[in-house]
């Protein structure tokens, strides 16, 4: 991808005058001086509970979340996505990689039918930058997760605006994930509600919004509503569950390529394989998003 | 219009005297000095998500943010209201434009019959003073939404009443949208709860009340009620979903010089148009709300 | 009515020693030196919407807000209750009312067979007493509204407790509005219960409590037990709905003479009305409230 | 009862050194230098409203609040608990009475099937030391009501919790009042659960905790149980509704020198009597929990 | 077990630097110098009410909370978890006990079927902090329990998390209790399940979690999994009901060798005793937990 300079960044109205370069340098880290966002959702021990992580047809070098800090520190990524509480634990061995801290996440006991999704920040935005100081840890951003058509959708965009508000001000570069789901929701996938998730994104003030790419004929063409929707907020997709490498090396290329998109979010594609294979797999999205690849030459990648 | 001078601008008695100036040139500056508004209404990117920017009979230009600022800058309004996380991504490229922050929102996916409608503020007055002074834009005003009759009513009316006790203090106009919607809400478009709903926004101290047009025969008439109920407060009408711009520009004439009304917001009808289309009707309406001009004379201008 | 000095005034206890002088002239302000409370009651825009201002029977005087504060700048009355928004825009023109600003408020349109009432302060003290000194309007007490018998009665009454606590530091009269309301309550007239609604505004420490009149055979003599329960705290008796006004009269008279109320709150009764004709009901009723004259004697003056 | 000294007060672990003194203080003061607390509980007209002042077989005398100054003014008894409005309107022409502020009430209105019962703290501890300071008065205590077996039943326990962490950081004592209630509650008399109920008063940190008497055969010896799982906490029961005065005394008699009571809260079967029967029972109530007489002995002084 | 020294303790990266020879000496101190913790709990009388203390099977000694101080304070243990108002009563007689501060609390009168469950705090960090320097007791640590798969998970996530960054800012070691319970959970004792609740314990940055120990074939080989998900976060079973001590000690000793466990948490096993046999059991249990004995070693310290 093309580099981008620090005049390029496109600085929030918000952020104060004193924290601007805080938040170019965020930026340009995360995006690896490209504007393109290849980030390494490690984010479902809490959102999924263990079954993302152990059982039939998952390494066991997946089982424990040392895992994970293993593959961001060894691979190419932009920065790796987990909750505050891991970062605590495995941080000060790992202090070498691009944190962003996911706030808020819930588990997936309780079921749409039974009750909409709400999930809370776990933290502060107050709190992450007094870890940071106090760690000395690189934390260039944060992530939050917003149900829109959950009954209780109006509290998480609250928290969601007030933290984009607060992050901004102290040079923070934030990720929402924005979901469509909830007893209102027919279809969490159709692309037209894909398209308002970011566009929600965009009256918030994200830097990035991460998004389920659209189940439909024709994917990469139908998601370009979406990437209009969302103007200068960018948009990147989420990995979802496991499929073949390369399928997903080519889907990835054709969202950015086709689509528009600003990058993508993988997390079990990566993890639920051994360090090895995780890594290359690390390399080969990293070398399609930020070093602007060919899937062939991704695919060759992730087959050293 | 008849043009007003600092002295005919009612200031609200909390105004601090510290405050009192800042507040006049607000009021003037989104009036253009004649007491009344044309609002540029901007922020159905969360209360109807994407179904209003795309599909079919809407062209491509509305498909993408930047378009409701390209109009906002290049045709003449009273003020621009959307969220503020949008205006923190474009505002900067848009220096020119004179924005209100519309303070709260929903999307449009939980309708009444499955709960009644809440909305909360996504950001505060503190926020919004501070993130003027960082940003050296030209925000005037704010508005807040309030669905009376919702089972949720009481949490937005004390929000909006607390947000307009705190901008005043801070020398900003208030508008606010107030639409009677829940199971207990028989006929939304009921001249005399509209009556109802201009008359609680003068309650709670409101600048502007924006309401529904009633839906009946001869509205310009029976929406007098309304207009009276509201005293010293100004109302204001929704443009309501697109139609027919000559007998858009005839209502909002009608409004204004039969009713009583102090101006108009209008989103859809503008925004989904080309850019061309969309200057061309603002100024139409500018004309007539600002200008003084007949609705021959606005439509000459659309027209252009 | 026999004139009270100074020394007459129950102060009570958590009045600071810096804020007696303030408590017992605002006291001595709203009585008129009596110990006895004429309260003009215009709260009625947001409780019970348009219906009370506008349609058959009720003078078009009556249509905008403005005609309450006439009346209450004409009338002999002891203090005009009304919300603070609506204080902030007519104030400064009438400056010579006194005020008592009604805290909370909801409308009528959420029934108790689909939801209990539920009604939060709308302003804190904090900003009455602010607003109080920046506008300079003569501000002497505030009023708030608690249903008993709903099932969020609890969070009325503990917001009720801090504002009476929070208002008596600050040298201000409260007046609790008090009425069982909710599935629970079978007979919202039923003077027993409403004896139990005295007696709670008096555990709240109120100085005054505004209930319902009982409907019954020979009221004044049942309402005693609703005075005896209210001990040291005043009790007044809510106007209701429009009632021929030498009955009416009558009724007050009764209420004092008989019953031992401290007075009454009186709201569509007046503003139904013409100005002229709402004048001189105010003054017919003051008459009888503060001046200690006969029901002839006020029948008099409501005929001038 | 035996005198007991400074020494032997348990201070809670909690109280800071400066507040020791005050503590001790205090509850010597409330317990009369015996460690046994009569308690006088005045907090009905808003739990009950006015069935337990107004109606047949109470006297007239009992109608107004003032019955429950007097009577406490009057009697021997160790603190009067009621609400601080109450103690605002009366505590300067009372001020010989040694106060306990009942910190929360509710009505009796919404019944347990209709919705479990919820009371929330109407006054916090620093309005309380605030009032203390301002009044003069003396405060030595406060209570609050748990109601575990609620749905809300974690609402109060945070709510007891802080409050007797405050109170003893400002060297007040705590009573709580404890009452298994809700539609999971079974039955409400059960010993068991009582003892459940003293159990959650010590683990609360409580000094003082009241529950109601186990409806069973041989009570005094079944309540044993929840007299030691309340450890250092004191126990104190309810007297409930009125009942013969022989039998009542001789009930108190057995709680406290048969299970081992550190006390009794006596309500209804004092103030539900003329100003002379229920001053006589007060000090025949004090005379068996403080001056360590017999039932004999009580009963003469009930007869004076 | 083998000694660790202060160089092999993991300091969270949240833990400011004047803090970290802080949280080291408690981490030591809670474990012995081991990394091993024997936590003796006994906060059981709010969670069970007496059901736990009280009858048939349950000796004398353990009606009464001193019971568990006795215990506490007698035998050797790693810490002693209950509530601080327990501890405000008797920690100053028993100022020998390394005790942790059990913050939240809940009854079992509500059950899932009617309700799913919840719990919050009964006392901030901020309180423990203070309380520690008024009182001078050692506390090293804090605990709290999140019920996932509640309806309410969300508000104790959010509690537990923001516990979790306090407590270590400020030195103190904190063990979450998650049990998976709720109308969405259909088998609580399912491995896989529990080998979430401990992933979300290592999400969340807890310093040690624990659960229950699966109920199935070969439980210590299939706990495993919840040993690897928690990675850094050390795993300790919670003791249940009581059972046969060899079985018992066998199984703790199982936990510890075979599945990889730092350690358990046992409560009714040990406080349903005698004083004396509940001692000889804590020091059996010491004995393998912490200095690394056998289950016969152990058997001969409990028949001592």
């Amino acid at each position: 991808m093309k580099t981008i300079t620090r005049e390029d960044v496109l600085v929030p109205a918000g952020v104060p005058e004193n924290m601007k370069e805080e938040y170019i340098s965020n930026y340009l880290n995360m995006t690896k001086n490209t504007g393109k966002l290849m980030l390494f959702a490690g984010d479902q021990k809490i959102e999924h509970l263990n079954d993302d992580f152990y059982g039939e047809g998952i390494p066991l070098d997946d089982a424990t979340p040392e895992h994970l800090f293993k593959i961001a520190s060894k691979a190419k990524i932009g920065t790796f996505a987990t909750q505050l509480g891991l970062i605590a634990r495995y941080g000060k061995k790992y202090s070498d990689i691009n944190y962003l801290v996911k706030m808020n996440s819930k588990t997936h006991l309780v079921k749409t039918n039974q009750r909409d999704p709400i999930s809370k920040a776990l933290v502060s935005i107050e709190d992450i930058v007094e870890f940071k100081k106090n760690s000395g840890l690189n934390i260039a951003g944060v992530g939050y997760t917003i149900y829109i058509g959950s009954e209780f959708e109006s509290e998480m965009l609250v928290e969601a605006s007030k933290i984009i508000y607060e992050a901004h001000k102290n040079g923070l570069v934030v990720v929402l994930w924005i979901y469509p789901r909830g007893k209102a929701v027919k279809d969490e996938g159709d692309p037209h509600l894909i398209a308002g998730a970011t566009g929600v994104g965009a009256c918030l003030g994200a830097d990035f919004v991460k998004v389920n790419y659209p189940k439909c004929e024709n994917p990469a063409e139908v998601f370009k509503e979406a990437i209009l929707a969302a103007g200068e907020t960018k948009v990147i997709c989420a990995g979802g569950s496991s499929i073949d490498p390369k399928a997903f090396l080519q889907m990835l290329y054709d969202q950015i390529h086709i689509s528009g998109a600003g990058g993508n979010a993988t997390g079990r594609n990566i993890h639920q394989k051994t360090l090895k294979e995780a890594v290359n797999l690390c390399n080969a999205i990293y070398a399609i998003t930020v070093e602007g690849k060919t899937v062939e030459e991704a695919w060759e990648i992730y087959n050293k």
